[in-house]
């Protein structure tokens, strides 16, 4: 066909593909005009047909990651770094939804994840939330995706902690609520129905969800004076949609006008991002099924403010996030097959 | 306190305990005047505290049928017959919430089931549909307590069927739906929220569903040329609730206030059966949480007729009709415990 | 560009556009790639902007519908048919979303409507279920657009009716049950969330419900010596999707495989009604948010059959279906915007 | 009956009793051993019959409340402090449940509802939540029955400040969630099912919730340097419960031990307030359908604390605290028909 002339395809893998991050992969994938999708891992669903393609699902260790020009690994940790390795080595790029290379050091993998690194030669990559570190996605070869809560919270923050707006040392506060595919495909006591509905549940409150020490590290690099992030995790009776309700104390007062201003004008060319007129608020609805962050400034007082950020868990959150990634990674228009 | 010396105390073990029928029978059990609750078995939950209690799970094995005046058991079929067995020879009472007994044939339970009966020699034994078959659980030691569905078709059609008012031969469609519970609590995919949020799914339908021959063996007994049994079961987003939306044709003509009336009178004496004003449809509130079933009768023509019929899948179509049956067989008050 | 000089571009108003149906249109015909929007009214919500597009919603009346090659009605019957006739001598074309053409007869409309009909001259005309009636629809410059519930329910039963495969005079049985935006945006007691959360309510069982008539209509033209329609409509508690279990006697034995292949071929070319393989059962996913019909087809006795259907009711039930039958009356590919 | 002679028979009127509130005390009082149940209203449905009870809703003004010995005020803010005035001129004692008498001055009442108080010569009157307010509650003929937001917060709060733990000054949050039963039972775009379902929504957070006087007042009478209450509710997609995540900052460091024993020697004699044992967290379900408080405590670091409290909104949060507060301003055991 004339068509694909015009573009350049690019042989694509994904590996655990079957989940409920990998199944949205694979829609945007086999959507994207840019690539062909070579391969689709699952070891739960091998030898299935792959919805939406013409593919079955291979075992992960059937398929070769060095066979094909980019993989998406949504699998495990400690699981996905072994497989990114052996990517790199092949010169194969590799954008990672796994937590494997999140965070910075191996130590801090450890204290979060309570386990060695598998490979902590890989450390560090860019951390891909292209509206804050694009520069260095570009031109990457291995991309860390954030996780869901990372990315609702720091896109919520990015604004104030690029101005250093914050006051020093006060305490960050996010209250967030997630749906329940953020818990993943496989039956567990607490995603079954019967559990989840008409109930709503606080979960690893405080400072022990392993999103804490992602989020942190990411919030010093931007503002190296910022307080200590309390971040509280609670479960919505919910398929999909991720609401983070962020509290923060000013350094100093600003007037409301002035901080709508700067959360517009921080975003007003960034395609996925869209932040709400003053006095509106955004719900779950503003971001379900779409590829977008939505946030809301709220004005408290002179120096107090909440911020509200919604995104799809498994779409910005995760899997159009990928994509968005790959697309800068290639030098595609960012929002290449998002639109 | 003088009040305990004048209700006989009965020993009584619950087997699956842990379960969603098992922590309901716990409730009521709890609560009944008459009962003083020995012991409650979950093999998985073994060693934690019974909710509502002071008792612990025990295993399935570290219980002693033989050491209580009554059990109940709530455990899968197969594994069920053989405690009835033990209790039924040590002399105690068995009220089975399992498939085992609910056939009177062990060539009708391998039809439906897949397995050879475990213990034939304990078939048949009284079905426990109380308004049905009061007399004759009245002096039974082993009572088999009927599935949800067959609870809420057999009391939905029970009238007609009592009257011998349908058409010979004619197809008997039940399209039922029930809440997740009614799956049971160990998490699989087909329970998980994400599959099951916003859904609906038919499944099992037309001549497959296990509780068909169930449901035929006593349309039988009570009508024995009503016709064949057509059963729809589907799986509705809810907790907890069973409707049924029964289809019937009569033999004759009748004017709408007769039918009516046969309902109003074949249950105005039974304390756990509504039957609503003539015009008034039921609906899942109707029975959800309650120990009742509900019964709305509408007429279409003259000669046909569409019952919807509505219980709690655990209690009027499990649990509190299990402690019904155990009031009967020890000639205590129908209701105690359940109003 | 080029491209757009290569599509008609044809100028389109909608009345009622705020509904549920109303919305889910704006949002089809805002992304259909031969249509110019001109004018969306709600009274309502008049002075509002129209979400995706540029437009303010116009009151009812401050709308001309002879300013426009073609309107869609998303009105309240008895409002409709005026603005449609008004259309109609303007020679602008029409796609009547409400009931008031879908009758053949005004007596037929004033039987079950209750109100005398406010345009009889218009009717007959033709009915806008394509895969049925594509050919006098593509002529046409007025078109009913079906109910939900019939969508669902001839699309069900078409390969049977048209092979005339049903036991003359035997009755058809319709259990249908619909989320509730099918109920219309209107707050009313029976769409408050408390209401219906956890709920599932039958209502106008029997052969009450105003859709009745319109089934019977187009069954009757496809079969003359079908049964009477018994139809039980139930309220989901889902927020969209409409499934129909359908139960029919056929008049003599087919074999399984006959019927799979009898549906199979039927739809064999249809792009927007998909037949699943034969042992598949369909849920409410696999119409949810998209614009096709989907069946399954399940044998339960060599005479006996359950037919399962979904769509989803604003969908094919509502506003892709007017958008298929727009493509059809102006001579575009019929799927155009909908794939 | 020997019985009835033992308990004193109180005359008890229910103004508001159709509404969800409403319906719970009817249910409460019901079966309450020392009320008889006199009058119920509903301008809305008057004339038809009050569930579980042998009345028919009375148009408000056609009840006498002098005619008793109690009312339940369940009436919207500025309808019902003229009923609890004409109540208290006739000697009889009034339980509201609206806005009407919460704040302590006229002044306050104008600030947060924008209406001029109705009989701003009523203010003060004691604030009835028992658990801290007892004494005056016992003493009392009209008392304000708290809002649900209120009751879950400083219920949880309220260690704390009576220990003056908090940091003087420092912000209190409090991030709340609710089900929809608190928005009322009249339709409105907000409550319908479509809107809510699979949806998330802050609505009026910062310092705008008429709550936020309510809870600063009350905070204020317990410890005067506690900080500005920065308050934030969500609507959650449940009928019932409400959850509220309090973020709070301790003047001096806390052992994580001394602050649970803080809270379980504070609610050890409560019958109605359940601390969670230390590393549990409360969730929806350990309030929904009981007359009770739970809460947890959950140390974050030294000086920050992060307490999750719930209750049923319309429960402890309104109608069975409302029987509480009858019960001790009549001299009954606290409890009486709440266990």
């Amino acid at each position: 066909m004339t068509e694909s002339t015009t573009h350049p395809s690019i042989n694509v893998g994904v590996y655990g593909a079957a989940g409920y991050t990998g199944a949205e992969l694979i829609r945007l994938l086999a959507a994207h005009p840019a690539v062909r999708l070579v391969f689709a891992t699952s070891t739960q669903d091998a030898g299935q047909p792959v919805p939406g393609t013409a593919l079955t699902y291979l075992p992960h260790e059937a398929a070769d990651p060095t066979s094909v020009d980019a993989v998406f690994l949504a699998l495990p940790h400690t699981a996905s770094a072994p497989v990114a390795a052996q990517a790199k080595a092949a010169g194969t790029r590799v954008i990672d939804l796994s937590a494997d290379l999140r965070l910075d050091t191996a130590e801090a993998f450890e204290q979060w994840y309570g386990a060695a690194h598998p490979n902590p030669e890989l450390l560090p990559v860019p951390y891909g939330l292209p509206e804050i570190y694009r520069a260095a996605i570009a031109g990457a070869q291995v991309v860390a995706n954030p996780g869901c809560y990372p990315t609702a919270t720091l896109l919520g923050l990015y604004p104030l902690l690029a101005a250093h707006a914050l006051a020093p040392g006060a305490p960050i506060i996010v209250d967030a609520k997630s749906g329940v595919s953020g818990a993943g495909r496989t039956p567990k006591a607490s995603t079954h129905f019967v559990e989840v509905f008409g109930n709503f549940s606080p979960y690893n409150i405080g400072r022990v969800h392993r999103h804490t020490g992602e989020i942190e590290q990411e919030i010093a690099r931007l503002d190296g004076q910022a307080g200590p992030l309390i971040f509280s995790p609670h479960l919505l009776p919910v398929d999909r949609g991720l609401l983070a309700t962020i509290y923060v104390t000013l350094a100093a007062p600003w007037p409301p006008a002035g901080l709508q201003s700067l959360y517009e004008e921080t975003y007003v060319a960034e395609p996925l991002v869209n932040v709400l007129p003053a006095g509106q608020l955004v719900t779950l609805r503003h971001a379900q099924r779409l590829n977008i962050c939505a946030i809301s400034v709220t004005p408290v007082t002179a120096t107090h403010v909440v911020i509200v950020s919604v995104i799809d868990n498994l779409l910005k959150g995760a899997a159009s996030q990928a994509v968005q990634n790959f697309n800068l990674m290639f030098g595609l228009p960012e929002t290449t097959g998002l639109l």
